[in-house]
């Protein structure tokens, strides 16, 4: 939609290698935009497994309601065939009309590969409330699947993209016993992204032989400090998914069958797939709606974990902090503010406050050392690090975001009309 | 600071009448502003009982620690001879020095109109973090409490203002017993407004002749559904406070002295009282910054009035929402997404959702009888209203708050700098 990328954005994409089982093609079926691609089919060998993690929202949109029912389904669930998504309809609050439109999509994908309907995952990104009509994938995706190849990622990146800037792909080659593992994932943002859910959409392939069970806990502890420690505005989607998919040709390589994600030979793999999710939790942050400047937000000496993260999280969804990063100054006091409101544990006269570096506040007053030039040039780059030390206890924790511009003022202004 | 007036201004001032037993006075002392007023005094006849309420930040500013030490201090607590408030500096986040400048303030003020330091209240708003020169007070209070008269209530409402447009005033006079008593208000906004807490500044003052206790309890109720149930930005001040002083000078014209807020003949008062909250809670939100429309919203079904104001604030504190406004679109679906992440209890297939009264969702999907072209001249209304209907329960509340636009990240962006 956006014609400008973030100036965030990465300098270079990485170079994504194919997944064996996984096979991508992309088609532009006119459901809101012109002239660009909305739909991507990805086409699974049979046994690859699935996991997946969703909004938290109590008005969740029809493709969640579709997944998670397909993942809870008895001793079948676990597997996949097939991801169809489309960008520019969230098919969301669209009433029966949605979940007709979904079984309708799933049943044409079906019988376009050869599966069952329930092996076919869905997801939707773009307005809420327009009804999606589902026929426009008939006809788009039988010849989606006669011409889908091993991996064009890039092109798979962008047919998912709504105000996104610009496509979000990484990767990870790792050791799973013997053999040469792979995980590749992309993911699309760029507004209504706040934690308490997996976050906007993102997908996750691996050839790597992992089951359904083990893949569930490996995402459900991979988001906690990735998607789910990053915030644009502080608002949910209905829509928000992350899947991953193992297709498990890399045991033909020799990589052992993990069936628990506490098996010891998980471990590098583990760690990778983590900083895969971190990559792309990342790319969203920087591609946030108007985003000039990617925030990251550190507390520090809280009484625990789950407190640090909620005084972060108020430090990152406060309209009053994020315009002042916008305007490029270092308002500590209203960081001050967006501690007190957090209702955590906070001592005024222990708090100690840093701009990329610079000590601006210690002991709940200004810092003597205060130099207003020098913190002025740090506010200056194009990446904020906010650092906040309580002086209470050892919790610690670490959050992104972007500022408040004028642009996301604008842009989610006249997205809809 | 601010030199064009919000366009949803009240049209009007009311006629401010003088209040037996309170003189006011303003002077410019140079603390942030120039040329413009920045010091409040306020002097209260012997007698003047007190009650506050005050921000829940856990990083309160120094005059909000005085203010409630005195409040809560003993049998000897409960009377006020003063008010003192400046703008320009919130003497917040000043540690030590700020403890030191309430105190000096206090004492400075004590000795101008001759009475305790106990007995002076103080209230701060402007920048947090900068310490505050409590001798700027000196000479200017003796001044002030020299030439302080009993009323330029417009002059006062100025005084206090910081990014506000316009000053906020009420009023009310009633019948307490046989005697005519007068209820005078006045309040200043207009960025970092949210509930949980008194909210921004308010003073209240009255003639009717109440106890501490009662007024205490009057004020707790009334702040409910008026103050706190206003957000601009869901940020929450270090500084907010709301007091109220009843000189009890109407005594002599025969009205009755109160001792508890629930003795019958306090009814009138008690709803006057509490329209003149509403009021100033009111022109609160139609001077949050930036703003260009005055949004309403009401939802009703809930399970419970706490569920409604739950889903209610959530509505109200999103970004999306709230830029949806600015942009005069009938954005629904993002009214669904808000509905959604308030983790309270909502079928999204019961939901109904109107804008100004046209109806644009039911059932959980768009409303068959939309009509874009009714909706949008619907939407053109500087004043808008957000109807939520849940069909669950009996639980309604409402709120107020205000679009979300460019000129609020403007303000923000500059406000420190």
């Amino acid at each position: 939609m956006s014609s400008t990328i973030s100036p965030l954005a990465p300098t270079a994409f990485p170079d994504m290698p194919a997944i064996a089982g996984v096979k991508l093609a992309t088609a532009a079926a006119g459901i809101r935009y012109k002239g660009r691609t909305d739909v991507l089919l990805a086409i699974l060998d049979k046994g690859t497994t699935v996991a997946g993690v969703f909004t938290r929202s109590k008005c969740p949109s029809a493709p969640v309601e579709w997944c998670r029912e397909k993942l809870a389904r008895g001793k079948k669930a676990g597997f996949a065939r097939a991801l169809v998504v489309n960008s520019g309809n969230a098919n969301a609050f669209t009433g029966k009309t949605g979940k007709q439109a979904t079984a309708l999509t799933a049943t044409i994908a079906a019988r376009a590969i050869g599966c069952e309907a329930r092996e076919v995952f869905l997801a939707s990104t773009g307005v809420i409330g327009e009804p999606l009509d589902g026929t426009k994938f008939d006809g788009v995706l039988s010849e989606l699947a006669a011409h889908a190849t091993p991996g064009d990622w890039m092109s798979a990146a962008r047919a998912i993209m709504t105000t996104d800037t610009f496509p979000k792909v990484a990767t990870a080659t790792v050791k799973l016993g013997k053999a040469s593992v792979t995980i590749n994932g992309m993911a699309k943002g760029a507004g209504m992204i706040a934690p308490d859910m997996a976050t906007m959409l993102s997908f996750v392939f691996t050839d790597a032989p992992i089951s359904a069970g083990a893949l569930q806990s490996l995402l459900k502890a991979g988001v906690e400090d990735t998607f789910n420690a990053v915030t644009i505005d502080g608002d949910t989607s209905t829509s928000d998914t992350l899947l991953a998919f193992a297709t498990g040709a890399a045991a033909a390589d020799g990589a052992p069958r993990i069936s628990r994600a506490s098996d010891p030979r998980l471990k590098a793999f583990t760690k990778a797939f983590r900083d895969v999710l971190a990559d792309l939790a990342e790319q969203v942050a920087r591609d946030g709606e108007g985003a000039r400047k990617l925030v990251e937000i550190i507390v520090e000496g809280a009484v625990s974990k789950p407190s640090a993260r909620r005084i972060a999280m108020s430090i990152a969804n406060s309209p009053l902090v994020k315009t002042a990063i916008a305007g490029e100054d270092a308002n500590w006091g209203r960081v001050v503010m967006a501690v007190g409101k957090a209702g955590e544990p906070a001592d005024r006269d222990r708090l100690s406050i840093s701009f990329n570096g610079v000590r601006v506040a210690s002991k709940g007053a200004r810092d003597p050392s205060y130099d207003e030039a020098e913190v002025s040039a740090a506010m200056k780059q194009p990446e904020i690090q906010i650092k906040v030390a309580l002086g209470l206890g050892k919790g610690r924790d670490r959050v992104l975001t972007c500022d408040l511009t004028k642009e996301y003022v604008a842009i989610n202004g006249d997205y809809r009309s």
